[in-house]
């Protein structure tokens, strides 16, 4: 058995390694997850219960790893069976003797995630596919034709100009019971002017819908009046399949290689629904009875996972979609606990890596309306690009991998408390300056803080600002490499042979007690992701054939938190006036708001499904070039004249190869 | 504690007294219930298996009475514990101790239940609601718009002119497997050309749908090839409900009075289709899952009942339905574990009495389609009537009560072997010879017969005639009443006080070891029945303006047995050449096969349903007249001139007030 033993961290997704024997409480700490705990370890308090998560986790590679801790305790096993808990362990009392997956249940996180939930407002005409009327209903007699159905219906043509309905087979049971009650008077829910959903006894106002955007690693659902569009209640959770697989090919390979695969992750993300409305409805005052529609978006793989459709054929070319146009449902039939006839519209997607959620943002940001051309990014694990105004909109997907959220950097953690979302280089001393979540002050080496500000590690936000500042202080160059005599600048730069590593954080300012570093590695990283995103840019702009846009807005999480200088001084983005580039919050969540609220929206993201042009990065010989010249960082200054003044224009430190040279060439006489 | 006991045996519906102490088999067995016993009651066969019934039966009123049979003995317990049963008794070990409610299950019942199986043979055009075709699909490639689906709907639309087409969302997950499977071919099965119910890959042919009838007692199935339109098989069981109630009204009270009535009978009902599609799915080679279509008939409680719809409209004026018109749902909906994506249609109901049963009845018989004026009479628990030919078609029920099934009446049951179902009476000698359901010979008093071939009881065909032979042969009068000088006639009439009846089988001959009378108040229950089916009739014929009909057709079991002489000379059905009246069978199952069949007799159905003219019985005046003047019989010859030479013409015996005076004076001349 080794020295060492992988700890990976659900649904964090923290990994790392921790000694033989160590307490997990303390060695979960160690990696940034912070674990609930009172009473310090006596096995009373029952916070820091955690699960062993069972079966192969492909990301990690880890067997089932139960007996990877040590035995349970008297203790520990009394604690447990006084209160009915199977299936779990209590942090506390564990030792970590193998390689272990461990899941973190929510009630049991000590730093509980951030995520961006307030839905923007924006305005939308209300006009939901569900919507509802008041009618009075012929009694019966001897003499009547027909059942009360046949009545209602013509209630409903009376009154209404309601013809060719159907009703939902669920509803005819409640029919008679409400015309009785409602002294044939009820009011009539109805989808799309066609089908009957629900009758209540006499007059009734209102009827409730959710628009959730389901993404790899958060669901957000917003609960909505479907008479006044106001979002009553915006629930978020991480999306239980994380513990499955990280990222996208992650879930597809774990479909592959596990038979129960599918219908795991296709359970777990409808549980997560359940919840999610639950929790909602419940605030709103409401229950999820009242839920009578439901406007879903995800990416082409949580798409096919929320309808059950083995993803397998897009783990591979030629990237085939099972349905790209939206599809219509019964809430029971993926059977969502919502009203008994309530509908579900999930929007439709545009190609293999163009899901329904970039869909949603282009129904939110509408380019296909505007005479501005219009660059969105949205990035997530991958990031979709959408260029285009009303004479024609482009799309694509770039595999920027998941650098961006802070995965695969060495101390990158998520977005939550204890991250550095912010980062200054000061050019001359080389000395940072930082901001963690959850603390509102600037930090400075060596500054008192309390224990709540320290850092934990670097988010998405944090690491775009320390790459970019690090390469706008010299410590790196155009390509990435590390200074080579930048140890005599300042101690904070150090190398380990060859590869160097800036000290951004020392340990005595850290949760972990390590210092936070930022290695040559995770430069790369960087310099891989963006150059991905950048290449993934210019190729549509090459498609339109333009060489500028008009405005740029940056979607999603990651969209809110970076500043737009930093990346456009990382090259993320081309360059525009500073002013122009905004961030749009969570479209994708708004797209899905206006699908609900709009019945005529559904026909145009159809529509627009059709219309829009995706192109292929994969197979396209110009990406691969774009994608090598784009590594380097920064960009010629002739490119990007917004960042004149911004960024030092000198040579480039290092410079190896004709590339470097070349650029080296066009900014050079700047300098 | 009361001498003698009540019991009651289910599905029999067979009631009647056991001494204190009696074996439960014993007491069965002398109700004419033959429970299967293979080792002679040692407790070691098993077969002898019966349910204790929990909860309350109105129609019989008893309290839950597990303890009303001596507790379990060793032997007993022991083998019910090794064989792994719960919930059930060996009846060959019980002993009687109380008032009991009990089923014999199908698999104890020595004697089973005979039911008109086989579907008639008619001709139907073959084109079913669900159709298949077999289609070659593009194969995607990096630059294929749409998904699978989409490349679905073009092979379906440039192949076979198929557009605007949906997919049931559960066949989504199946089809990228099937379209791989099958090297982009597929066979794909449609409903009404508008919804994708299944994608098979390759080449395949066939597709399965049942026809069901629920009746009130018996629920027939038939599993047919919808290529063929050959029945495949035929399966039938009695209705579970049963054990909630009889007859039609004891289930409305049921929902009534018990609040989870409707709940067990909705679930009843469908746990039985499932069982009759399992097992004729079995008898075909082939499994539910192969079944895509099904059309359901059934009376308006049962077809409520089936929808789980409160049938407590239809138990009171003035009989509201909750739906008429036809109802298409997903078979999962109702769960019924046919295909996942399988539809339902159920026919439309015309009244609140006259249901999608008699629906079918009409699809299969077409009177509107004929110039001939046909009267159809389908009786079960009620009649419904039907006249009219392609001018117009009258409808009306009559509450006939179940005397013609065997039901309150003293030795009544239902058509099984050992049940009488034949009988002639020698005018003169007064002696009988009568037929049992089983034995091919007719029997005579003192013949030596063979164990099986003794009578259980009277069926609806044998009442009908040993009515009706009584009457001809003077026994009774045209009232009814039993001639007071009879006994000197013969030692088989006698009186208890001044109530007669008639010894038809005596004690030697019988299974129970008691003799079969028929007495004076079967003979009552006999006229009621016949007079409220004649008056209905006759309020047809008024409403229509006719005084004969051109054809008579009985439907349903009891018209494929009772004999059409018998039937007019009690005055079930109007004077008409004997040879115009035919049995048609299972009428109503065959409508259900043709609806099923053929999509176009569907909206016929529909169509008919608003067009036919229903009567209502139970606010017409006129209908009490009738009922009160067709209490009588015979009728008079000049209003049956068909059956002239068939009863004697002679003046009825007793006559008592203005009615039978009137009857006397037109009949006399003619005696």
């Amino acid at each position: 058995m080794s020295e060492t033993h992988t700890i990976a961290l659900m649904p964090s997704g923290r990994r790392g390694d921790a000694p033989h024997g160590a307490a997990l409480l303390d060695a979960a700490r160690a990696l940034g997850v912070e674990i609930e705990s009172i009473c310090g370890g006596r096995q009373t308090c029952g916070k820091c219960q955690i699960v062993v998560e069972e079966g192969n986790f492909p990301k990690h590679g880890l067997a089932s790893a139960p007996n990877h801790l040590t035995p349970m305790s008297a203790a520990e096993a009394a604690w447990l069976a006084e209160h009915g808990i199977a299936g779990r362990r209590l942090a506390c009392a564990c030792q970590v003797v193998g390689d272990l997956l461990i899941t973190v249940p929510e009630e049991s996180q000590a730093r509980k995630q951030i995520i961006a939930k307030a839905a923007t407002d924006r305005a939308i005409e209300i006009d939901p596919a569900v919507r509802w009327v008041y009618v009075k209903v012929e009694e019966p007699t001897m003499d009547s034709h027909g059942g009360d159905w046949e009545r209602l219906q013509k209630a409903l043509a009376d009154q209404w100009a309601l013809t060719n309905l159907t009703i939902d087979s669920v509803v005819l049971p409640t029919l008679q019971p409400a015309l009785k009650q409602g002294k044939h008077k009820a009011t009539v829910t109805l989808w799309h002017d066609r089908e009957v959903l629900r009758v209540e006894p006499g007059y009734k106002d209102g009827a409730y819908g959710v628009a959730v955007d389901i993404g790899s690693t958060t669901v957000v659902l917003h609960l909505c009046d479907l008479r006044t569009g106001a979002v009553l209640a915006t629930e978020a959770a991480m999306n239980p399949q994380v513990r499955y697989g990280e990222d996208l090919m992650s879930r597809v390979s774990y479909c592959m290689m596990e038979p129960q695969g599918l219908a795991r992750m296709h359970r777990a993300i409808l549980v997560a629904l359940n919840e999610l409305a639950g929790k909602a409805a419940a605030r709103a005052g409401l229950t999820t009875d009242d839920i009578m529609d439901a406007a879903l978006v995800g990416n082409p793989v949580m798409h096919h996972l929320l309808l059950g459709i083995d993803p397998v054929e897009l783990g591979g070319a030629p990237f085939a979609l099972a349905v790209s146009e939206s599809v219509d449902l019964k809430a029971r039939d993926l059977n969502l606990k919502f009203h008994p006839a309530a509908r579900v519209h999930v929007l439709p997607c545009i190609a293999g890596f163009v899901g329904a959620d970039n869909m949603a943002v282009q129904l939110a940001e509408a380019p296909h309306q505007q005479d501005e051309l219009i660059l969105i990014i949205d990035v997530g694990t991958n990031a979709e690009i959408v260029l285009g105004n009303r004479d024609g909109v482009l799309c694509a997907s770039s595999p920027t991998g998941p650098a961006f959220e802070g995965a695969q950097i060495t101390h990158g953690q998520r977005a939550a408390p204890g991250a550095i979302e912010r980062v200054r280089i000061d050019p001359l001393t080389l000395e940072p300056r930082w901001k963690v979540i959850g603390f509102d002050d600037w930090i400075a080496p060596s500054d008192s803080i309390p224990e709540s500000a320290r850092a934990t590690g670097i988010c998405g936000s944090g690491i775009i600002e320390v790459v970019a500042e690090m390469f706008v202080s010299g410590i790196t160059d155009a390509d990435g490499r590390f200074d080579e005599n930048g140890g005599e600048r300042s101690p904070r730069i150090r190398f380990n042979g060859r590869a160097g590593e800036y000290v951004l954080v020392d340990e005595s300012q850290t949760a972990t007690g390590q210092p936070i570093v930022v290695k040559q590695t995770d430069v790369r990283a960087i310099q891989l992701a963006k150059a991905a995103l950048y290449a993934g840019t210019k190729l549509l702009m090459r498609h339109r054939g333009v060489t500028a846009v008009d405005k740029v807005l940056l979607a999603g999480a990651f969209g809110s938190y970076i500043d737009p200088k930093y990346a456009m001084i990382l090259g993320l983005i081309p360059d525009c006036d500073l002013e122009r580039v905004m961030a749009v919050g969570n479209a994708a969540g708004d797209g899905a708001r206006i699908a609900l609220l709009n019945k005529g929206q559904r026909l145009e993201a159809l529509r627009l499904s059709r219309w829009v042009q995706h192109v292929q990065t994969a197979t396209d010989a110009n990406f691969q070039t774009e994608f090598v010249n784009a590594m380097a960082l920064p960009h010629a200054a002739d490119a990007f004249p917004h960042l004149a003044g911004l960024i030092p224009q000198r040579p480039a430190a290092g410079g190896n190869g004709r590339r470097s040279q070349r650029r080296r060439a066009v900014t050079a006489p700047a300098s």
